[in-house]
């Protein structure tokens, strides 16, 4: 999908906002693609963010992804804006074990108030990506 | 509600895998309530945890409503089983701004497969608590 | 809970909505209760909104619930206002086998934008009431 | 994506089972496409399943794209097996204004148990068709 863009400096002001969130340098993110409605986040396997069998905690996958998907909203909204995540909504496929994950969050619906996106968590694999977590969210523009 | 218990050792049970998950040492998180049906977890304000303006992320949030949801699952399953999210669905209802917070998870329909909880995060407030996040989560047991 | 009213002829406006939505006529849909912030609307058993198996289709149970949701956000507002569905997520606890059902849309937490609500499904029993559906949904309100 | 089909009477299955829900005669659906994997359903606009604008009830893109997933899955199940909806998430993105509308079930994640879904409503516009609704759903099997 094309998407209109009103903030052509978008991708900077994405990153300062990245840079500022505590958590993705807890987590090791690292923000790969910024374009219009869609936004990647890569992260690496460590055992400080799992859960009780070592795999990834289902809450940090969503973490991740609720970035990405906060992000790709971002991407089509003017400067002096803010994303908030009203709600997502989250399946779970297949545990996350491995060393390195990427999220995507895509907009499926650009709106002035209400954005809806769709988001996945990839696991990387000899034979390529595979989704281990599937989100469709709910996020809501402040003008400010 | 009253919930049928098959493991009188659930506490115990629920207290060893709660330390072995990673996530909660790097959250602060400390399980403060264990019973039939119902678990709470406490955790503390930390910039290794926030979001861009400060606040916790609201993944962070949703990490521990998560564990708060599993383990209350898992207080009514057999000794030899497991519980996995299969989804979740979370509203954010205010900014997570404050130094303590409490995640409740519940259960209200369990099943021998699936088990339906609710659960909310709440921060403390000089007038008491203050629910910030809603979920609805959907778990799985699995008896090995 | 107690809400504030900006309209004290809300129970009137929420009659005349509901008496021109033509699924509640098909359904059979009985507006019981409107309070602030809670409506309850009962519907009988019919042939005509079945699943394959004779019992009430989750989509026509949700229906029901998503319409006492929106009337109760609706009991918060101005006159001048429509409340939407942006979204809603439902549970299914047990077959909808019964003769007599109840919605209950209840707010959790008011917004001018933004209302969360949650509501269930419930059948009667000879023993009372036995809930078989729970919805988690955000509703919006447009000011006209 | 290819799926494996383990019963090759599927087709036949499927329609028996939509000819025996009495919602789908009330709404007028139609069975289009039973593929391994995805499902379409066609349905036109009625009074009798609008919302007070005289636009289809919410609740109603919701049972026909419902049944859509649920068939999805069931297209991949065995023949002596039934699908169930645990619980399904649905944003809506535009009215639904029209006179034609189709649901679409896919399958994203086939489980022995558990399967997820993801669907979608659409109205067909001159210029093509228009998603309205969007859905992400969990299903179980149950072996008979």
């Amino acid at each position: 999908m094309k998407y209109e863009v009103f903030d052509v400096h978008y991708t900077e002001r994405i990153r300062t906002s990245f840079e500022q969130q505590g958590i993705m340098a807890t987590i090791g993110g690292r923000l790969i693609k910024v374009e219009p409605g869609e936004v990647l986040i890569e992260f690496p396997y460590a055992k400080a963010i799992t859960q009780k069998h070592g795999f990834i905690h289902a809450g940090i996958l969503t973490t991740v992804v609720d970035s990405a998907c906060g992000y790709a909203a971002s991407t089509l909204m003017p400067r002096e804006s803010e994303v908030l995540t009203v709600e997502y909504k989250v399946n779970f496929l297949s545990p996350a074990q491995g060393t390195e994950f990427v999220a995507v969050g895509r907009v499926i619906k650009p709106g002035r108030t209400i954005t809806v996106c769709v988001g996945e968590v990839m696991v990387k694999e000899q034979s390529g990506f595979k989704t281990i977590a599937l989100m469709q969210a709910t996020m809501m523009t402040i003008l400010q």
